[in-house]
């Protein structure tokens, strides 16, 4: 099986992005920074830019509805959008949510918001508004959706253009993920539902499916906060995988070779890959495979990563050929 | 009928909104001016504040799903946001969208990023970026919802707070709505469309249902920016109609009084009132009834508000009954 099988056509979205593309480049005036399909959007004011991004968590807010468990949704959230605006060395200032739905009781709202908050705390940024939009007939009952806004701030000088640092000969070190992220949950729910039952337990998982699917996006935030000035790059490993997001950081002259033996995939990714029937490459262009973020350094640096314990899991290599999972 | 019966409890979201907000006032640290419940959450950063806020069309999307007309809901949304800054002061900086589909075709969300874009422009503020998800068999095919973030700032001098300029013997100015604007589209399909087809020319409208259902939220920026000094206080006129926008920024010793002879309801809200039964007072409370947004000024500075023709009508009086619409 296929993304594209499972409903999300990968193409068709990024062919829709680029008729987009067009229309929103023209908004962009002396204070934007912004080239169209980076992470997030950055806005110059004084001797800041503001760096912003918007996200929300896709179906994996559908395992919630279907388990009843409501209060780690917001860290999903949060932390995906940090991880988001950190890729340009920004830190987060503050958050806004939109929950939208038709029949949702308050304790459900309640939940959410209140693991936003906690999330929107730990990763020291305010909750500082949103909108709770009851929509009539428009979302089925029990079901939401959930979006977030971040507004982060980096100074001119530290702000990150790894396009401008990255050199030949730099390597890539990889950061564990806690499980799928917020990513590829429509493939992963369309194969894995078709054996299990969310409540089932799955000895390869040691939990059971929706303990498994409901596992917190990772902030990156803490680990790499204090050791950007000597990062040259971040790959927030997202939708598109490791494909999409590695190559929208490179310089044009430079390939990203990542070495899928450096580390071993978390047990629900070959699981996925052998109940769907999903072949290899197509698996690391929709998931994280265990790896959330990836951080490219000049080799020299490498002991000043050693207290976070990353995988070195490839190389920046000479030439346009983008990004090879070998 | 009522709000409610069409689905929409305002008393029943105020409550949620109630225990929302304990959790996310918990967040509020050091640079955070907000109080929960304003129209847009305010943070400080050097001199400034910046203002944001987040929105969504509600159910005037299934309007524009209806008819295929999706270049002009991008700037109900853009227009909705900026209004919602503009009552603290506040003019835009930057503004990103989400759009949530399951299926729907490339075209629709490219009119509606265009509308978007070209309502940004117009507002002087930049498109910065977004985010455009697919959820498999989430959406009815053929819907989308539409969230909208806008940022803004204010000079920390210049930042308005009602509470602390109105006084008694101060007037209520009203500018004209150009229809529901993004509100009350819950209630206002239920009654209408019970009798009525969207393609019905209907006379009193002068035009068809779909043109007046569909005509855009206006900005008042334009009009309120160059006399934003003389402005004591702003309340847009959006979901809570003229109760719940105008109490938010009434003094604790102030009331409002709103006197409804002082200008014509827009035809269409007769219409919804007359055809739905719904109760007089109900109307005021969930529909702007053709006053889009009510500006709170010094008698003495009537004339500097004379070029945008606004309406009187109202005024603010001693006590702490709220809002009166007599």
């Amino acid at each position: 099986m296929l993304y594209k099988d499972a409903g999300v056509d990968i193409d068709s979205l990024n062919l829709v992005r680029k008729g987009i593309g067009k229309h929103v480049t023209k908004t962009f005036g002396r204070r934007t920074r912004s080239e169209y399909g980076l992470f997030g959007g950055i806005y110059s004011i004084d001797s800041d830019f503001l760096i912003s991004s918007c996200d929300s968590v896709g179906t994996k807010i559908l395992i919630a509805c279907a388990t009843g468990i409501h209060n780690t949704i917001g860290a999903d959230l949060v932390n995906h959008c940090v991880n988001d605006i950190l890729t340009t060395g920004a830190l987060p200032l503050f958050f806004m949510d939109y929950i939208g739905f038709s029949k949702v009781d308050r304790k459900t709202l309640v939940n959410v918001v209140s693991g936003l908050a906690k999330a929107c705390t730990r990763e020291r940024m305010v909750l500082v508004g949103g909108e709770t939009a009851q929509l009539t007939r428009f979302y089925p009952d029990g079901v939401y959706d959930l979006v977030g806004f971040v507004v982060g701030k980096v100074r001119k000088k530290d702000y990150l253009i790894p396009m401008k640092r990255i050199k030949v000969g730099d390597i890539i070190l990889g950061l564990k993920s806690s499980g799928l992220h917020t990513n590829g949950y429509s493939l992963a729910r369309r194969v894995l539902l078709r054996k299990y039952r969310l409540s089932s337990y799955i000895r390869e998982l040691k939990c059971t499916l929706a303990q498994e699917l409901l596992k917190v996006h990772r902030s990156y935030r803490k680990e790499i906060e204090p050791r950007l000035r000597h990062v040259k790059g971040l790959a927030h490993i997202t939708g598109g995988g490791f494909y999409d997001n590695l190559r929208r950081i490179l310089p044009p002259d430079c390939s990203a070779v990542i070495r899928k033996k450096t580390w071993q995939p978390l047990p629900i990714f070959r699981l996925i890959q052998n109940l769907g029937k999903v072949p290899e490459e197509e698996m690391y262009r929709v998931f994280n495979m265990g790896i959330g973020m990836c951080v490219i350094i000049d080799r020299n640096k490498l002991r000043n990563f050693k207290p976070i314990r990353p995988k070195i899991i490839g190389e920046i290599v000479k030439g346009n050929l983008g990004v090879k999972v070998d």
